[in-house]
């Protein structure tokens, strides 16, 4: 039994800082959806690359798996250490190592959260826009490519991270990427590493792209009778090149689990929330040309905002959806699907799963980063119940399907850990064994992350 | 002896398609720039995928180097076959397979180029921005990772492919991404073979993103007294969140040799060449924004133009700039340098550079693309002369240098291909030999556009 050994060689590494106390484990045994604990057999808080790559090499000594923890906010399993071994949490790896306001960029450790990163630029100007709404580690972000509300506008994790340091399995850091705005020096490492959840290296620093902060800020939220109209609105509003910085869709079951939540007293119908950022006179036109679109759509109820406390008091409400959805349904997992498609087959794709929902056992209430083709349907499960879950699990295989016969993918953000794992041949076909291959040249002896996102 | 065995097979392939003659071998052997020329063993003309895939087999059956080539325009001597083989001329998988307006996206095949890609769409409104200047073919720039004037606004190739068909050294053809705005979908394939310069696969399909045409668009040419204040500007606009659609810089010998080449008429003192896409009032606005920016740096002589043709004849003259530059010196070869670095370290990087040349014994007009913090020096060699030769070389090489010394990258846009390839170590560390691990993964047999990229 080699563990007791190995974690031996990680105490005398690390000393108090490698726990394997029941407490931690099952603390970093829990994802946030419907997946089953994991218990790694330790959990270690690393403090410099140095210790990180001493800790690989370890574990790759003794055969140990290695799954990087951020803030444990992933939705698809990514984090947990499904087949033991250590989880590495970088808690203790969350500082800010330089930023540079002039070229607006920025060089953290993995372990920073967005929230945290972003109180600490306030006096800068910049800020980093990519909001997954979980308040998640930058370096989780990074290996799940997370994007979210802001994504139309800024762009997801691959568009905003400029470089990284990389633990390898054997042990070695290299650096990729450079603070330069563009490069086509070699293959494009960090790509390759952004989304590859864990599995073929530990990411110990990234250089991300800042923005300035917006001038203006102004939000909107406004009704539709239907979701057709709803998202035809959506439509239309990036094919007239409205530069939006968010635009969200609510069905109403979304809606009226927020009510309840968050008291936002507005009608159960569909809705679109809005945000525009940039100078006064911008803000101003781009959201009076919203508003003349989702008119046309039948919108009515519009609510705008450029206060920013009554901002925060809605996008607080859309980040928090997700547990007023659980809470509308006590006693229920869910599973978080997410799919994104073409813009153009957005209407058909959101309209065909709400009629598959409908005609299931179970609610499963739908709200997405539309601008992007990109929604979700938290299907809400009843804990322990096997019927239901299957039913949950049909209808998640059906998003699947229906995303890619419309030309989509079947992941937008929440990447593949466990949950997406069945439908990556379908995706990408003998693409899918490349990322193995990819996979097996990096990490031959599949220490790192074993079981996600490819299949070796 | 394989090669006429390897060429029989071919020509039962490709038939007439299969081409050794003395003209095309010519034709196929040489590059823009001061590299040596190195003639393929034969031409193929593949028209469908399952050519491309039969062509690999057979080439990976007798040993024989494959190396695509799409219109022969890149600086750094990506397409030539330095170990013989085959070449792959993509002039006969030039179409235009499937436009999706409401979608904003295309799909082609490789060998279209920018210019007949731009000619097709313009009825729709919509167009392709990235801009390398010459008319190259879209696998190549693919495959290079080009950008160009637009970059700046549009981003470079990494950010508007969207997915690929490619064809890998075993013969197998993958799809790579899908039309969806974005994924989160397993490792990002169409990233690492953006930018592999035809060393991990051949495309032969591509999806492109479009954007909108601009309702308007303004362009403005002005003189600076000298670089720095030219650079400054440059740091301040940017900085300042005008959305530039191009922001140029030339120096004064750059300017010479455009006036005296395309007539422009212009003071031969440093100059910036702007422009604006937008909306009438966003473009006056941004336009005028710039002009006090630049005038606070002491420009002067501003031409503006919103004319089409006048814009055109401007452009023209950038885009004519580098043979412009070796007419200013006939008799002589280039080397092209392009460095790409954080723009606060913009000024210093050009200034340290022009210094450098105007001590050596040859001219070297600055140019370049500076609102990404990229610029090149068209170094202009003697035909011949392998003294000067050698100090091109050197100033090139300390170019290299002070890139990576001020956090940049060692080429902004131009790739590695054979002539960065000296530099790449020094740039990447443990990365390259990364990059090399990665080839090795995918094409074992060093099949694909050997040389290139990475040392095996």
């Amino acid at each position: 039994m080699p563990i007791p050994a190995a974690l031996d060689k990680l105490t005398s590494l690390l000393g108090d800082r490698l726990v394997a106390s029941k407490a931690e484990l099952d603390q970093h045994s829990r994802s946030e959806t419907h997946f089953a604990a994991a218990a790694p057999d330790a959990v270690a808080y690393p403090e410099t690359t140095e210790e990180v790559q001493a800790l690989v090499r370890i574990c790759g000594e003794h055969g140990l798996p290695v799954t990087a923890w951020g803030a444990g906010t992933s939705l698809e399993a990514q984090a947990l250490a499904t087949s033991g071994g250590v989880v590495v949490d970088f808690a203790r790896m969350a500082a800010i190592l330089e930023i540079n306001p002039e070229d607006m960029d920025v060089r953290v450790q993995p372990g920073i959260t967005r929230e945290t990163l972003n109180t600490e630029l306030r006096a800068t100007g910049l800020f980093f826009p990519v909001d997954p709404g979980a308040n998640a580690s930058i370096g989780g972000m990074a290996m799940t490519r997370a994007s979210g509300t802001t994504a139309v506008r800024y762009g997801t994790m691959r568009d905003n991270v400029m470089g990284l340091e990389v633990v390898l399995a054997d042990g070695r850091a290299i650096r990729t990427g450079s603070r330069a705005r563009k490069t086509a020096s070699g293959y494009d490492l960090t790509g390759l590493m952004v989304g590859s959840e864990g599995t073929l290296g530990l990411v110990t620093e990234l250089t991300l792209k800042l923005h300035g902060q917006p001038e203006a800020v102004s939000s909107a939220v406004c009704a539709f009778a239907d979701i057709g109209p709803a998202v035809e609105a959506v439509i239309a509003t990036i094919q007239s090149g409205i530069n939006m910085a968010r635009i969200e869709f609510l069905d109403s079951d979304t809606v009226a689990a927020c009510n309840a939540a968050s008291k936002l007293g507005l009608p159960e119908t569909p809705h679109l929330m809005v945000e525009f950022h940039g100078s006064e006179a911008a803000v101003a036109e781009e959201a009076a040309r919203f508003g003349e679109i989702a008119e046309e759509f039948g919108a009515t109820g519009f609510a705008w905002s450029t206060l920013a406390e009554e901002r925060n008091r809605l996008w607080a409400a859309r980040h928090q959806a997700y547990w007023s959805i659980l809470q509308s349904r006590p006693g229920t997992t869910a599973i978080v699907t997410d799919i994104c498609v073409p813009l153009s087959r957005l209407a058909q794709a959101v309209e065909e799963t709400r009629a598959d929902i409908a005609a299931s056992p179970i609610p499963g209430p739908i709200l997405g980063h539309v601008g992007d083709g990109n929604f979700h349907a938290i299907l809400l499960v009843r804990q322990g119940d096997a019927e239901e879950m299957r039913a949950a699990e049909a209808l998640s295989a059906r998003m699947a399907d229906r995303a890619l016969s419309l030309g989509g993918t079947v992941t937008g953000e929440h990447g593949v850990g466990l949950g997406k794992l069945g439908y990556m041949e379908r995706e990408h076909g003998e693409g899918w064994a490349v990322m193995a291959e990819l996979k097996r040249a990096l990490d031959p002896g599949n220490l790192l992350n074993p079981g996600k996102t490819v299949r070796l």
